[in-house]
């Protein structure tokens, strides 16, 4: 197909998929002539993933460039591509300081992790933002926050873990790896998305309950 | 204190201190001279409430700025505050199109709305980010993942309780409102960190199983 058909059955305009081929995100078109290049159905395909992780799950170009290069690389593994997923979707966060007051929330945090029964190496991008938010409560005097910590780690790991079984039973390797992918990058778009709905509802409980303020 | 010494109390540099202040996140210091400005203790607990929300919780300078001025507001209400919190954690999602796809995801989302009983406006910004992702996952024939909305659900349903309650027991109405902001825009952040370390331990786990992939 032409790029005005792959645009029209995709969604996305004619400039942007250029920008998308020029950025390295989309394998090129066959050029079938002077002025022709045709476009697969695997193009279709791959611009919808490059829609989701970008639009949907709020990837950057460099985010989604790596995500993309990781499903197309030849020893790719569902662990490894969770890995870069998780990497591609969590925000740099600065390196904490040397002080006590983050050697107090590291200890916390590994504490925290422990009590889960959870191994995970001190590279993991969850591990540095969780030192960070641990210190940031504690700072602003807001350390009742704190206790919500284990009730949030234990349905992240029952969410791991049903995470995992989906996808383990997406029957082929390239659904896997999307699944991965998709999963991880859109799984905490729809979890936030949730947290937005069930907390206006609790909310409008607790002001509703006659002797709340 | 001059604004050398806010900057070593709170570990923000001067020129961002006054970039803050350009930016009306943090208010003016006290003119006590022609050369020299006044900050209170006030200054020192502002500042690190915008670094938690902006270097800790991913903020804008612009998110940041509508979320400290509901705060100042002197109408501000705990429920008032996490609607402000919420719409500034959210990333801005495009508007759904009007053909049938997206039909049929945001009737997927209602019947998931409804069978968690939750009463929530279509204004939440959660709503249309999740008829994207239905929309996304059906779309990449990922219906599988579909699966996950369910318990992410009730964990955030049950979370979102957990939160309210502790915010509730903060004692002084400053605090409940400041700790709706935090839990808000620092608990969605730490639910994605701890996500990162349960994935990589549950992922681990499965391939240690000798009949796994």
């Amino acid at each position: 197909m032409r790029i005005g058909e792959l645009a029209r059955r995709t969604g996305v305009s004619v400039p942007t998929i250029k920008y998308y081929t020029r950025e390295g995100l989309l394998p090129v078109g066959e050029r079938t002539g002077p002025n022709q290049v045709q476009y697969a159905e695997s193009h279709v395909r791959r611009l919808k993933l490059i829609r989701a992780l970008i639009e949907v799950g709020g990837l950057s170009i460099a985010a989604a460039g790596e995500v993309l290069a990781e499903i197309d690389s030849p020893g790719r593994t569902v662990h490894g591509m969770l890995g870069t997923a998780q990497t591609a979707v969590s925000r740099a966060v600065a390196e904490p300081g040397a002080d006590g007051k983050w050697a107090d929330a590291e200890a916390e945090v590994a504490e925290l992790v422990r009590r889960q029964g959870w191994v995970a190496k001190p590279e993991n991008p969850g591990w540095r933002t969780l030192v960070q938010i641990v210190a940031a409560y504690r700072d602003l005097g807001q350390g009742e926050l704190l206790g919500l910590l284990d009730p949030y780690a234990a349905a992240a790991g029952e969410l791991a873990a049903a995470e995992l079984a989906v996808i383990g039973h997406v029957p082929s390797t390239d659904g896997k790896i999307e699944g991965a992918v998709l999963g991880t990058v859109l799984g905490d778009a729809a979890m936030g998305a949730l947290r937005r709905i069930a907390q206006e509802d609790a909310s409008r409980k607790m002001q509703e309950q006659p002797h709340s303020a």
